[in-house]
């Protein structure tokens, strides 16, 4: 078992099953980039130990449909389009979708709880498990190297909105059966206690919408089906209807209406465009953009560029988590949204949100359910799973036999005990526009050296006889805070520099930039106490 | 009076009072850059409107030592070095210290709380304020126009360690004698009920040494002094010796303790480099680092940079806030220091902080103990504002008493009645290397496009007699993420471009570097959709 994803991080989940040969893939979803990796788009996990054995994969699994679970399947797939893909309806439905505006037709296979199917060797089976997306699935593989049961992402709420409860009998009967090794979703493993009941939320908003006069905007993720059946019961409860905002809410809702999660009369709806011509007090905008990211609807409407304009005595609540290093752009939206008038609810001062992981308590119930001989913590970043791995060892797994891992290490199950044997190459691959993979971490330190310093480039037309310099230097600098005239102390010692250099003999281009770069950036260093990018280009005429 | 930093924002607090032409400052701090300003050192309050006035400037007052409210100080003395500094013996000791390193001789006068100063018509008065700082104080300016009471940063811990409080008494006399404008700190005013005891916290740290049996460090701010003492005497109560780490926490506990503010025997401590040669068990290590500044102690200890080398069984404490936008610095240093084998305790696990400001329902005591005729809340981001001025409401101060404003507006007091009455210009003052307000808005979008997209730069020598290329084009780009063959495809694109613009004519550089930008930004949106910078330099020869 090679994990090639998701191990130090949330997001990019991979894993790979290897048995006699043939390869299982359990999920295939992409990262968000931080604040040190500019201009990257997604992060995919590192299919590189796959690329010369694309026809070994039996089956992709996807045990839920978010991004960082499904998210990476299109470029996956590009490497062999007909791997056939399990998952719930829901999850289907949403890579159908997604695959085909990568324009990929995939061959899909619903499966659902209590389901088996075996798949080359691997025999599967589903289970279901509460999450904040639903149809949600756990999987339970057994070989005849032993049995493995991945949780995917779950909670355990007891009173869930569609009453699909994780199945704790399903869990009690693996654990009677024997289970070899148990990977488990760590991302809330160090938060005390319970997640609180997701049908909490409802109410409260009910409530800030009752006490709405004027506009009322609810934000959240657009896969939160549950979250939006909640907003929707609570705006038809205050006879207002519901206005679906941003290409993912709207496309997301359709699929769910259809396959019949998100339960509601065509009748609730109202298009983006006759809701705005509506007395406002009786419409609910149900929006994107609750992380603040830049393009999307709310900051749109902070900026007033987008067509709901925010005034005086309007609402904003966001339904949603404030995901690390996100903070400041959805306080710059708070603020934003303040400034215009509005009332804006947010977690920081309402419960408008509960996470859609299991917390501490909730992950001991299942160490005790199951009884797992070896216990892998996965999703989650470092700190997450050491966290997760104290829990097991709590209940009695002994801490030899929980195995805390990292990206691209390989596990092997034999005789009941898992253990660590190797590790195959596993990087960061880098989505940017069309390409991928192609952008390395230097192009990465590049970029960041360009943002904090800018740069210089200088450009000289030297004369291959004399080796003198014929035209220039011509300086362009950007983003390096100085009007040009900056340059005129410096052209001079760079003239003088080339001279010499001339005088020694000296005709290689390349050399010639050398003796440019070396005089600017002395020349930089000391005069302005900045190190910017030096880009010298010598031609020879 | 008008603000020149600090309205919507945490930081960079300048407030100007101004009486009959002479002008009284109070605060001049700095604002720390986001991750949407790239390679800015800090920024400034606007000293714009002063520029020419420095003359009719009588005085600063600073109410406490904390970068936000003295770290502009040196570059608003470089406009008129003679300005006298009012302020707490503490608080001068740490601008004194700072302005020998810009190599200023700063004219100071040490004020205490319940002292009258008269400078020119104001008449000062200062009391007492509890903060995570010690020694800080709030002002009453007393003018023929009126009387503001300025908080400075406060809260109202009612067992400090140093035993002085907020002084409510003096609160009370000043509510009775009439307040006319209440300046109040706003960061903590949307935290409902009231901020914990600094005391609690040392008990928790004292035990967590005391289970420890392998180095500890303990992180927080090197201004915190109150925290620092706690540490070193959970150190001496576990056997402990303390060595400072980090040259800003050696530098400001060598003030504190010279001063008083920090008890503790001389042999309490121990160099660091001694520190590393003794038992482990033996010593604390009190460091700098808390918000995972890459340069700092603790990313450095993370990176295996720094002389202490964390491992199995060690212990790091970080007994600090975290700031908004540090988080995935914060974590990565959790994680990073997990992953070498340390127990990291930090507020998300453990009672190790507690806020330096008033939480609502001490800032509740303060308006009902004043009541101001007008408030105008300080310090704080725009959300944080309004929420100060409805707690001001809600204890009858009327609204339209309550002036909600922005860096640069002109508040005037008269008869009792303070009105917004127009603005001066007040932007952002980056401070960049050695320059001051070099760098423009325009800069910071290049480094963001730069961050995001890299740059392509194209160079032409052009014959001035036929106006064809005669050498070139040459390409460079960086971190623009492709190998330089892409380049093959749009070199004779940018050929035959130019070749036409020839025959039409076109001689002109500007035209010619147009007609190379045009062609190349083309072609990169369609063959890589990207928007890299693009630089083209044509010179005819």
């Amino acid at each position: 078992m090679i994990p090639l994803g998701g191990i130090g991080e949330i997001g990019r989940n991979m894993t790979v099953f290897e048995l006699d040969g043939k390869i299982l893939v359990v999920d295939c979803g992409v990262l968000f980039p931080e604040e040190h990796q500019p201009g990257v788009d997604v992060i995919l996990p590192d299919f590189g130990y796959l690329r010369d054995r694309m026809q070994d994969v039996v089956g992709i699994v996807l045990t839920h449909g978010h991004e960082d679970h499904i998210g990476g399947v299109p470029y996956l797939l590009r490497l062999r389009e007909d791997i056939p893909i399990f998952g719930s309806a829901l999850t289907l439905a949403f890579i159908v979708s997604k695959l085909k505006e990568h324009r990929i037709t995939a061959q899909t296979q619903v499966v659902a709880e209590g389901q088996r199917v075996k798949i080359a060797d691997f025999d599967l089976e589903f289970i279901a498990v509460n999450h904040s997306i639903p149809d949600a699935l756990a999987v339970l593989i057994r070989t005849s190297a032993g049995s493995v049961l991945h949780t995917g992402d779950f909670k355990m709420d007891q009173l869930p909105l569609d009453g699909r409860l994780t199945d704790l009998r399903a869990f009690s009967r693996i654990g009677e059966e024997g289970l070899d090794l148990f990977l488990c979703d760590s991302t809330n493993a160090d938060v005390p206690g319970f997640t609180p009941l997701e049908k909490d939320i409802g109410p409260v908003i009910e409530n800030v919408i009752s006490r709405s006069k004027g506009r009322v905007v609810v934000a959240s993720f657009s896969s939160h089906i549950h979250r939006v059946q909640q907003v929707v019961d609570a705006a038809l409860a205050n006879n207002r209807k519901v206005a679906l905002v941003g290409r993912s809410m709207v496309k997301n809702m359709q699929i769910a209406s259809e396959l019949g999660y998100l339960k509601a009369e065509p009748e609730t709806f109202v298009d983006l465009k006759n809701a705005i011509s509506m007395p406002q007090d009786q419409v609910v905008y149900m929006s994107t953009g609750s992380q603040g990211e830049p393009m999307a609807v709310l900051s749109r409407m902070v900026n007033l560029e987008h067509e709901i304009e925010i005034g005086q005595g309007d609402t904003v609540i966001l339904a949603s988590s404030l995901i690390p290093g996100n903070e400041n752009a959805v306080y710059r939206v708070i603020d934003g949204l303040t400034k215009l008038g509005a009332n804006v609810v947010h977690k920081g001062n309402a419960k408008v949100h509960v996470s859609g992981h299991a917390a501490a308590g909730e992950l001991l119930y299942c160490y005790n359910i199951l009884k797992p001989k070896n216990v892998m913590p996965v999703h989650g970043e470092y700190r997450h799973l050491i966290a997760n791995g104290n829990l097991a060892q709590q209940t009695g797994v002994p801490s030899e036999r929980v195995l805390i891992t990292e990206d691209g290490w390989v596990v092997d199950l034999v005789a009941g005990k898992a253990d660590i044997v190797g590790a195959v190459e596993c990087g960061l691959l880098y989505v940017d526009g069309k390409t991928v993979g192609k952008i390395t971490e230097d192009d990465l330190k590049d970029r960041r050296i360009l943002a904090q310093e800018g740069f210089i480039s200088i450009f000289c037309v030297i004369d291959a006889q004399t080796g003198r310099i014929a035209s220039g230097p011509e300086i362009r600098a950007r983003a390096f805070a100085e009007a040009d005239h900056v340059f005129d102390d410096v052209k001079p010692l760079i003239e003088r520099a080339m001279a010499e250099a001339a005088a020694e003999g000296i005709r290689d281009t390349y050399a010639m930039q050398q003796v440019i770069r070396r005089t600017i950036g002395t020349w930089v260093a000391k005069a302005h106490r900045r190190r910017p990018m030096i880009i010298p280009v010598v031609i020879t005429y």
